[in-house]
C-alpha cells in the first residue's frame, strides 16, 4: 500500500564524473547497471519508490538530453511527471521545481528526494525509513534519512543527531543538530564509536510547502524564479517561454546549504536513522568494493560480454567494449574498457578520475567525456 | 662498400608472443616499429645490412602470410631472395635453407643470419663486427658476434670466450668455450666484472658450406631433407612439390642447439666482441627500458597518433587502437592497446604475457592471437 499524500522525485541529474569513462555526459551514471542487477541504478531507484508513493506519483527531474532514456527506462512514468531541464542548476532548483509543482497540482502534499544513483539494499527498512520521516513531514520538519555506519568511512559527509523529537506516527525520529563535511580516519573512528553520527545520503522528505517557505527565507530570489515558473508549468502554451527565461537565471546551489543545513541550524531538520544498506558508489573504489562485497584479492568483473583472463589480479575490470583484457600481476587495479577511451587506475586513485576528466575537458578531449 | 663473397640472411619467423597483443600471428614483432623510428624492425634490419652485403645479397626467410608486408617493407629485396615457409620449423630449417640454396647458387659463399626483429644502434661498430665475422668464417670458423654487456642482465643467454684465435685480416677473434642459459642475477654480475662472458644475440656468420658441414655430422636428415630441397627450390617446376612433401617433415631445433654448440663443443666456434647497442626487446619491461633510455619513473608512450593523459605514471603505453588512454598512479605499468584485445601488466610481470597468451590459445580466444 502506498503511503498517504506522498509522492517521490527523482533527481536524475549529476553525470558520476568519478566513474569515468564509464559515466559520460550522455550516459551518466544513473543510467547504469553497476550492480549486476541487470537494470539501470534509475529502474532499480523506480522499483525501490514506485510502491511506496504510487507509480503515478513518482515525479523525475532529468536533463533534455535524457528524455527518451528516462522514459524507456521507466515506461510507467506519467507524461506530466517527467521534468526536463534546459540546462542542469544544481539540487536547489530541480527539487525546488518539483516541490513547487506538485504543491501547486496538490497542496499539502508532502514528497521525498532521492538520488537516482544511489544503491540500496534492504527494501522494507528503506520503508519503514520513508514512512517515520513522512510522519515527520506531516509534523512541519523537513526530515532527512541518515545511514547508520556499518564502518568509519571517510568518503561521506555526516550528520550528528541531536536528541529524540516526538513525532506521531513515527518510531523514532531525532533533531539534527549538524552537519559535518567528510572526516579524516580518527573522527570518522570516533564517530562510529560514538553512534550519534550518520552518513549524509541526500535523501530529503517533507511537506512541498515547508521545503519553499525555508528555501523562502534562505534564497527568495531562486523560491520566486521556482513558484513563478512552477506556475506556468502546466499549461503548454507558457511553460516554454517561462522555462527559457527563468530557468538560466536561477542560483546555482545544492540544497544541502540553501534548505537542509539552515533548516537544522533553526531546529527545523528531523533525522531518520536508516538501517538499510546504502552506497552512492562515488568512485571505482566503491564500486569495486560493492562488486566483490568488501572482499580483498578478488576481482570484480562488470559488462555482459566480458571477456576477461586475469592472472594474479585484483580489483575492478569495467569492460564495454567486447575485447579480450588480460590482466597480469596488477593489485587493486582499475581498468575502464570503453569504445573511445581507456582509464587505468587503482582504488587508492580513485577520487583523482574527476581532475582527469577537468584535465581532458580544459586539453580539448570533450569527445569522449 | 659491401664485403666481397658476403650474403645476408634475414630469419623473419617468430612472432613475439611476449609481446601480445602489440606482436600478433599476423603482425609479427618485426612488422612493427618499436623504437619510434618511424620504421619497422625488419626495414631497420634491412638497412643495416644492405650496405654490409649489398642490396641484391640479402635474402629473407619468412612464412607466407607475411610474403606481401615483407615485400611492401623491402621493395628493393630481390624475388629470389624472399623463402617463403609453408609453416614455421625453426630456425635450423629457416637458415639452414638458405645456406643451401645460396651454397648451390654460388659455391663457397659466406652468409651471416641476423634476426630481423632485434634493435642495433651503432651501425660501424657493426659492421666492424661482421668484417671480422666474415674473416673468421673464411677461416673456417662458425663465427656469432656476442654482445659486451653493460650491465648484469639475467634476460640473455651468455658466451663464454676461450681465449684469442689467429685469423687473417680481422682485429680479434676469440674461441667459444661454452654457452650458458639465462644466469640469476649473482652469476651475471660476475660475468659482467670477469670481462669473458658476451651476450648472445644468436648472429652467425659462416661459409654457408661449413654449416652445412656441421649440421650434416649433427643432423644428418635434417640436413639431407635441406639440400634436396634447395636443389629443386630455383626451379619453379619443382619446388612446389619438393616443399610439400619435405618441409613438413623437417626437425624443428633451433640452430643454438643443432650447430653452435655442437660447433662449440668442437672448437669450431669463433666469436667476435660486438660493442654496438643491442636489445632483442624480448619483453614489455625491455621496450619500457628501451624507450625511456633506461630512466626509471617515466613514461614511454608508443604509437603514433596516441592520446594519454597520465597523472604520476611509470612504464609504457603502447597505443594501437587511437582511443584516449587515462593512467592514474601506476608505476612501472605496462598497458597495451589495440582494436580488439588489451593488456594491462607491469614491467615485472612482462614475461608472464606469453603464458596468457598460451591460456588464450587453450582458451578458444584464438582470434585475438
Amino acid at each position: 500500500m502506498p503511503l498517504d499524500g506522498f509522492y517521490s522525485v527523482i533527481p536524475a541529474g549529476g553525470v558520476g564524473s568519478r566513474l569515468w569513462p564509464l559515466s559520460r555526459a550522455d550516459a551518466p551514471k544513473f543510467l547504469h547497471d553497476l550492480t549486476g542487477s541487470g537494470q539501470t541504478l534509475l529502474k532499480d531507484t523506480w522499483d525501490r519508490l514506485a510502491p511506496i508513493s504510487g507509480e503515478q506519483r513518482v515525479m523525475v527531474v532529468t536533463g533534455r538530453a535524457h528524455r527518451a532514456a528516462v522514459e524507456a527506462q521507466l515506461p510507467a512514468l506519467a507524461d506530466t511527471n517527467i521534468v526536463l531541464e534546459s540546462e542542469p542548476r544544481d539540487s536547489t532548483a530541480a527539487i525546488g521545481l518539483a516541490a513547487a509543482i506538485l504543491e501547486r497540482r496538490e497542496p499539502g502534499v508532502v514528497i521525498g528526494s532521492f538520488a537516482a544513483d544511489h544503491v540500496i539494499s534492504g527494501d522494507a527498512l528503506f520503508r519503514s525509513a520513508v514512512a517515520d520521516a513522512v510522519a515527520a513531514a506531516h509534523a512541519g520538519y523537513i526530515a532527512t534519512i541518515g545511514i547508520t555506519p556499518t564502518e568509519p568511512a571517510v568518503g561521506f559527509g555526516y550528520i550528528e543527531c541531536g536528541g529524540t523529537l516526538e513525532v506521531e506516527g513515527a518510531e523514532r525520529v531525532e533533531a539534527v543538530s549538524n552537519f559535518v563535511e567528510k572526516p579524516d580516519l580518527d573522527t570518522a573512528r570516533r564517530y562510529l564509536e560514538g553512534g550519534d553520527h550518520l552518513w549524509n545520503a541526500g535523501m530529503f522528505i517533507a511537506k512541498a510547502s515547508t521545503l519553499l517557505e525555508e528555501l523562502a527565507r534562505t534564497k527568495p530570489e531562486l523560491h520566486a524564479g521556482l513558484v513563478e515558473l512552477a506556475e506556468a508549468w502546466d499549461d503548454p502554451v507558457t511553460r516554454g517561454p517561462a522555462v527559457d527565461r527563468i530557468w538560466p537565471t536561477l542560483e546555482k546551489i545544492a540544497i544541502d546549504y540553501s534548505v537542509a543545513e539552515p533548516a537544522a541550524a533553526a531546529g527545523r531538520l528531523a533525522v531518520i536513522r536508516g538501517h538499510f544498506q546504502w552506497d552512492d558508489v562515488g568512485d571505482f573504489a566503491s564500486l569495486a568494493k560493492l562488486n566483490t562485497a568488501g572482499r580483498s584479492g578478488e576481482l570484480a568483473i562488470l559488462g555482459d560480454n566480458a571477456r576477461v583472463l586475469a592472472d594474479a589480479s585484483s580489483g575492478i575490470v569495467v569492460s564495454r567494449a567486447n575485447r579480450v583484457i588480460s590482466l597480469i600481476g596488477v593489485h587493486d587495479i582499475v581498468v575502464v574498457d570503453t569504445p573511445d577511451a581507456l582509464l587505468v587506475t587503482t582504488s587508492e586513485h580513485a577520487q583523482r578520475v574527476k581532475a582527469v576528466v577537468d584535465a581532458l575537458r580544459l586539453g580539448g578531449s570533450s569527445d569522449v567525456l
